[in-house]
């Protein structure tokens, strides 16, 4: 199998200011037919250091490719670095400039300037790959047979560049493996039950297939993998696999292929003709963004409504003063009437609410920050559940919440007999 | 300043599965200590591997973080690599046991596993960070003065070591160097503009300064970062050059000091007592959870409506089935109608609305996939924008769009009289 090494280069993401999400995407991509990512390096904008990573990059792998370091403002030094290690020269590319030229009248700005005009000049023996979303061409250098592609940093000119022009060259000049993935979700069992349960069959697993477990919330995915020859075959001797796993799980598996929560809903629910509406207070958005964030979800998914205010879970969602009262607004009962009201209100079939407190500053009824109730209510059957999680950020505590109260529906509409 | 080397183990990383998001926090707090993350690697979980980085990573800081690496399952070999680097021997840490027997009974599960007790086995040199949040513990290394963490992977268990024990520890260990940012947010200019714009200043910034370039969809944040021996001089000194800076800028500065567009616009939102609502088509409840992610923001927002079914926008927020018809559900006149809705739904100040289509599907109404309207409404002006991402993919869509909808609301904002 090819392997490649991702070099991430910028100072913004060794400051913590941004987080890398270009090397995930770009292993998941190279993934798909067949190229392994054996080591990611993420190193600053420095001519030197961009060149001693090269070198240890080609030492291990067939494949290079770097992001980042190709803007127009002077923290960027990436091509000359290219040029040095290449014992090359930076000249200006026609083909390259015309088509910047092209790009930026597109939008209007007639006065290219200089900065600009450098972007159009890379080492000279490179291959150039046009960039459509942005003024930074891609550069591809060759040496020994292995192959060193730069691209620019901004992640939707990065996303293009790999799926529309870079892997289809790989697939092209590699005679690559095919690799066939399935995931299987099981969830409340924790991950040393778990991996005592299915001992047996993973150290049975034939050569040509990986588990890697992937926890996620109360969830964990086992991840296998497949690499051979023939796609089909490949795909038959998964599907073996997963029979032989099955069993050992009981009920605790939610879906064999698909990866994300939202997706495995989204089968679900468009299976069945199942319509779906929320009503969040502490997951502030977090959850009905989790379910439209899968495409097709405008067929189910009909509305949320986030009644962040008390009174707006009065006034909207008709939850009644004394319940506030009775419990404070923080509590399962609210939950229950939230996810009643939701229900009416968009009419649909399933409804899912929560109330809780995101923190870091207390609820203004001084429940303690971590705690949230959820209720899930399928037609007229309903579950309240609580979840006390003091240790989450604000934000990992929205997600997190959303994660489990998508993963619980699953779990009930599996076992659901109304089906 | 101390220099600090990050290794990420875990081949779900490289195999694209899963975010590394610890090294962006982790190299975040360090910064904020005014230790400087140099380089980061991520690299699969072998024992060779792990090695022969850890002598990488010595060569060049002072300071190694590892994450990953340390569960209870077979894929796990950071242990023994780091017992081999450091010609060290495992054993059963008493302490630790206990710690882990005490995390496993609060849980209810009294039946330790042979996996578990694993987990207290360390390399007997190592000093012990219990973890209060997951059964691996995270130990730390000493060799020639530099010093080496390892952790879990596990972000909501990272975290808390991180800013609970392992800062604390190392701002006592080392003598620091204070480390003060500011971030100027910069709107409508592209990043090569202003690049010029600012040449002059940037090439006259003193030699403790330091600026990054952080572009975030149409805003550009201009990264200034001050080192030193006394934290108020250089407050001062940062003030001082942002003073010189704005007057370059003119009205194309949003915020001097806060990063984060959702703090941004809490602030100011905070300051002139005004609530906040939104109506969210094709973003999903993104807009809403971005306002909802700065805490505090349950002062102003008051709450939102995800209406993604078109019968919801005609039922909840009042739009007119006429409008639908005539101009489409993707349409100028529906955002108006939505945002107008929304005010009078939650009886705020401000509303925000957004109809489009974040595909990969069309939309109903045979719209491009990547077109959005939003409006924005301030008491009883009002202002609606399109905008046109179709090389977008659905989550950055939703992520772009929410952005842009929030920075315009505070440009709007900033230059009412209304205030």
């Amino acid at each position: 199998m090819e392997k490649a090494v991702l070099i991430t280069i910028g100072d913004e993401i060794l400051s913590g200011n941004t987080i890398d999400t270009n090397s995930n995407f770009i292993a998941a991509e190279l993934k798909n037919i067949g190229i392994k990512v054996i080591q990611i390096f993420t190193i600053s904008d420095e001519i030197e250091t961009i060149k001693n990573t090269l070198q240890s990059a080609f030492e291990v792998g067939d494949l290079i490719i770097t992001t980042g370091g190709l803007g127009p403002t002077r923290d960027d030094k990436t091509k000359k670095a290219l040029a040095e290690f290449f014992n090359d020269e930076i000249a200006l590319n026609e083909a390259t400039f015309e088509h910047l030229k092209k790009y930026m009248e597109k939008r209007g700005r007639l006065d290219i300037l200089e900065r600009n005009r450098e972007q159009a000049f890379v080492p000279t023996k490179s291959l150039v790959f046009q960039n459509y979303y942005g003024t930074a061409p891609c550069m591809m250098m060759e040496q020994n047979g292995k192959l060193c592609f730069s691209l620019p940093g901004v992640p939707y000119e990065v996303k293009p560049l790999i799926k529309d022009q870079i892997v289809p060259y790989l697939k092209d000049k590699f005679n690559l493996k095919y690799i066939s993935t399935r995931v299987v979700s099981v969830v409340e069992v924790p991950e040393s039950v778990l991996a005592d349960t299915i001992e047996d069959w993973e150290l049975s697993l034939p050569e040509n297939l990986a588990l890697s477990y992937l926890p996620v919330g109360t969830r964990v995915k086992l991840r296998i993998t497949a690499t051979g020859d023939e796609e089909f075959a490949l795909q038959n001797q998964l599907e073996d696999e997963i029979q032989k796993l099955l069993p050992l799980l009981e009920d605790h598996v939610i879906a064999t292929s698909q990866d994300k929560i939202e997706t495995i809903l989204g089968e679900i629910l468009s299976e069945r003709k199942l319509t779906i509406s929320t009503a969040e207070s502490c997951t502030g958005g977090e959850l009905a963004k989790m379910i439209t964030s899968n495409s097709g979800s405008s067929k189910y998914f009909l509305g949320g409504m986030v009644a962040y205010a008390t009174e707006k879970k009065i006034e909207i969602l008709k939850v009644s003063q004394e319940t506030v009262n009775q419990y404070t607004v923080v509590s399962e009962q609210v939950a229950q009437e939230m996810a009643e009201g939701c229900q009416k209100l968009f009419d649909t079939h399933i409804s899912l609410s929560t109330t809780g407190v995101a923190g870091p500053g207390k609820g203004e009824d001084g429940k303690e920050v971590g705690t949230v109730f959820y209720t899930i209510r399928i037609k007229d059957k309903e579950q309240t559940s609580k979840l006390y999680m003091p240790h989450l950020e604000r934000l990992d505590f929205m997600n997190f919440v959303s994660q489990k109260v998508i993963q619980d529906l699953i779990g009930m509409l599996i076992s659901d007999p109304l089906k």
